[in-house]
């Protein structure tokens, strides 16, 4: 059985804010990630198609880099919900945050047919930012490693 | 009329390795980063669909960070071509790489109706090591920068 998320922090963003690619559940062409705690860590789990490959065999950078974007924004939203009180079941609406800054090291090749699994570990470096490391692993054989600053979304965001 | 590349190093990379998603010419359902010289700079344009939303209105950053990923692995091939003796039009093949890290930072919100151009600036920092430091830009406005490290991909990759 792929391993799934019960309670993601995407389920509970707003309408007008679920289209992402990476992560919204309102995109029908999207990845649809996904991202819990795991105790005081959280995680997405992601099982690639045959067309996300780099070189035949394995998956390919933009997307691991994309798993790593989402998971980062995802897993700052949980943390300051959590701060606020809140748990991805409470009928609350979560802060969305956007990206500042990634980075990403490719330590390995990773293949395809696995399903890939995010895992980070969050600090709060600002009331409005937070830094999270993250651990990206196929099949428990860590493949890469990111970091993401994300940011609490300004009002108005584009406007 | 939209912009393009004429002389693209993908398209003289071995079919073995032109299947990735984001610049392989032989994967049907990927995006077809095509990257090629300018003077001494790279440049890759790219049109993104309305599926790949951020917020609406707005680029996904994995889409950023893909095009930055293959803007630098094309450009440190175009580079160390060149330092070879040979440009995308011969009939020789290129040198493949592969990204050994990447980093972005999102410095405005992407509009989703522009056409995209990443700019690549290249630093030999190895003999088979290339640093790609790239600008993205929306309709002439810059919207993100980019660093790739780029590393030949060796002998017998993920086998």
């Amino acid at each position: 059985m792929e391993k799934q998320i019960k309670h993601a922090i995407q389920d509970q963003y707003p309408n007008d804010v679920a289209y992402c690619y990476g992560c919204g559940r309102l995109n029908d062409d999207g990845h649809h990630f996904r991202t819990g705690w795991e105790g005081d860590q959280t995680v997405t789990y992601f099982k690639p198609e045959a067309e996300h490959t780099a070189i035949p065999g394995f998956v390919y950078g933009g997307l691991i880099a994309s798993l790593i974007d989402c998971h980062g924004t995802g897993s700052a939203s949980l943390a300051l919900h959590r701060k606020n009180g809140h748990e991805p079941l409470d009928d609350v609406t979560p802060p969305r945050f956007v990206t500042a800054s990634l980075e990403v090291k490719y330590l390995k090749p990773t293949p395809i047919e696995a399903t890939l699994k995010a895992v980070g570990t969050i600090e709060e470096i600002h009331p409005k930012k937070f830094k999270v490391i993250i651990e990206v692993f196929a099949d428990d054989v860590q493949c890469a490693s990111g970091e993401v600053i994300a940011a609490v979304m300004p009002e108005g965001f584009g406007k």
